[in-house]
């Protein structure tokens, strides 16, 4: 796959954390993630899914990103941006690429100098905590620092090359949820369905589906998280599909719901509550205002409707990773500015095993929000059901 | 998705872990991985692809695992064998999870005790690191001690019944490789093979496809782990499929070539001579043997046909993760005993951006190896081009 990004992105993105690291007083940053390596790199692989092998890149105070990784990536990264690749025969049973890490990080700081590693909420460290205590060891004369702010702040603001990505495979997910009352038909069970609509998306041109969650029952669905069973959909139920899948290494992250055959007043009403808290969402997403600002504005249609809410979060954000920072909490005071891509996804809980989620998503601009999905409908669609 | 496994398979995982803790001296485990949740607990979802919310299992010294999880967990994990099921209301800004874990892990130890966490090779701590370092401080009275052995040694032995999945999944990424004739025909660009080779394994029953790469190229591909590009596949190229997927959890790895309309003989014979060094692997998988000996007997079949092969391990352990320890190198000196489950993955570097790779599963039993793949073909298939 050619990079869908100019040279010119990443320049932009490294001068960008390199501006913000010397504010900081960091004079590197140390990234081991999937998505914090490619960011600054451009390096997309599904190589990833293989735990055994940790990556490393470096971001030095001036100058492009170090690689410190695998030899297997060496023919991979060297398409990239990147110049500087140092390699190790991965796995080393001795050394695992840290005297390596160590040496670089040596190199491009000096005693007392500070590394910035992401430490904080929705962060991960992505190599073995023996190691890491290695490789502090070996730079006690470094200071390593929490650089979460550093990175997510930028990484939350997409560029209009990310945002194209993500409304090319907003669209995608789009038509092959358009396709669903042609695969949700008597006889299917939600195996099958979660199958079918998988291969929708690829065939839509989707290049892979990373998420699919969703859910069937009378009348409504348990829970947002669960894989499907072999129950075949049945007359009467809510049906619920949630897909992140990818195109060029950015995601969409929205559902859409259908009742099979009829739906309970209850029901059609819910649909209409959750359309209109994301309209709420939406005309309250204006350059300027907070992510509890959001919170609020869904929160209160669906408060104003007599109803508790699921709880939990209403949203988040959403780009190279499923879920992003910020997220649609009473306790966020992110301040919403152009470039940020966010889902709306308020929910229901209708009764004791019954809930309703919508979920939608939206790009921040000078002149507010734009969807970036197709809008879901107010009045759920009640497909067709002849058993 | 009904658990495919019966209670009595946790019952022995917990058992069988808590005999090795008790060896080891260590009063409790700590968990954060999707993997090791799973194995104890049952717990499955594609859910982990968010970043956003830690979660944990307790092994305690004697008993069920212990959850501390988000609430958006709590009905799926409800339906597991786990009862006890702590939650919080995850994203939390002020405590994600930290005090309840912390107060779960008090209530299993006392002080002085050992809490085991996987540390060492091939594993990494999903939470944040800020949140390890305050969860560490507040059990400064205890010791957290690398746990990598107790996990690893069990579970590089498969039971009998994530045998059966395993074997599963092979046949059926089996069937959709001998679909990819029909689908690699001229005018099909690599990332289109790509797309409708996962649909084929949807439709022979994958529940999703974490994993797929490839190459193509004149003669040889340049690496194993390059994401599809849109370059149309061309008459002489050697054409691969890698793919990881995916049934009830449990994942199957392995490739297959075919050249496109010819191959050079020199191309025909790597064919030979990857196929001949994997027998050597399978004949010499037999209990009592070590890795290193897996190795040896592969690298011995490249070495006698004068090729240096392409470095790098060959092969390694499968099951719930895509690659598992045990790794086939010269370091490895694990001994294989019945229910190992490897990939053997011999490689040739035929010139510069030209190798190729085969790769089949393997199940160790007392009478020596099984193929859990179809068995690819020693002489390369050369599909018919007629441009």
């Amino acid at each position: 796959m050619p990079d869908p990004f100019p040279e010119a992105e990443f320049q932009q993105r490294c001068a960008h954390a390199q501006a913000a690291m010397a504010r900081a007083g960091v004079t590197a940053l140390l990234l081991t993630g999937e998505a914090d390596v490619r960011y600054f790199s451009g390096f997309l692989t599904r190589f990833w899914e293989s735990p055994t092998r940790p990556w490393f890149l470096v971001i030095p105070a001036m100058g492009k990103p170090v690689a410190v990784i695998p030899g297997i990536g060496a023919e991979l990264m060297g398409a990239t941006w990147v110049e500087d690749i140092r390699t190790w025969a991965a796995p080393d049973y001795e050394d695992d690429g840290v005297s390596l890490l160590g040496e670089t990080l040596r190199e491009v700081t000096g005693p007392g100098d500070r590394i910035g590693v992401p430490m904080g909420r929705e962060t991960q460290l992505r190599m073995p905590l023996g190691d890491w205590s290695r490789l502090c060891a070996a730079l006690a004369d470094r200071e390593m620092v929490d650089a979460t702010a550093i990175i997510q702040a930028q990484q939350q603001v997409k560029s209009p090359a990310e945002i194209v990505l993500i409304r090319d495979i907003c669209a995608i997910a789009g038509r092959a949820f358009d396709r669903v009352p042609q695969i949700a038909v008597p006889g299917v069970t939600l195996a099958q369905l979660f199958r079918r609509f998988q291969m929708a998306l690829l065939e839509e041109g989707a290049d892979w589906v990373p998420y699919l969650a969703g859910g069937a029952g009378p009348g409504g669905y348990g829970d947002v998280i669960s894989p499907a069973c072999d129950v075949p959909l049945a007359r009467g139920d809510l049906v619920m599909l949630d897909t992140g899948a990818m195109r060029q290494g950015y995601f969409c992250d929205f559902d859409r719901n259908w009742a099979l055959g009829e739906a309970a007043a209850e029901v059609m009403e819910a649909n209409r509550i959750l359309f209109d808290a994301t309209e709420a969402g939406f005309a309250a997403a204006r350059v300027g205002a907070t992510m509890a600002d959001l919170y609020h504005a869904m929160a209160g249609v669906i408060a104003a409707a007599g109803d508790a809410g699921a709880g939990g979060r209403l949203g988040h954000g959403l780009g190279m990773r499923l879920t992003d920072p910020p997220s649609i909490v009473p306790a966020d005071q992110t301040v919403l500015v152009p470039g940020m891509v966010l889902t709306l996804e308020p929910a229901l809980q209708m009764g004791v095993g019954r809930m309703m989620v919508h979920e939608e998503d939206i790009v921040i601009t000078a002149g507010g929000a734009e969807w970036l999905t197709p809008r879901g409908p107010r009045e759920l669609p009640v497909l067709e059901w002849d058993a």
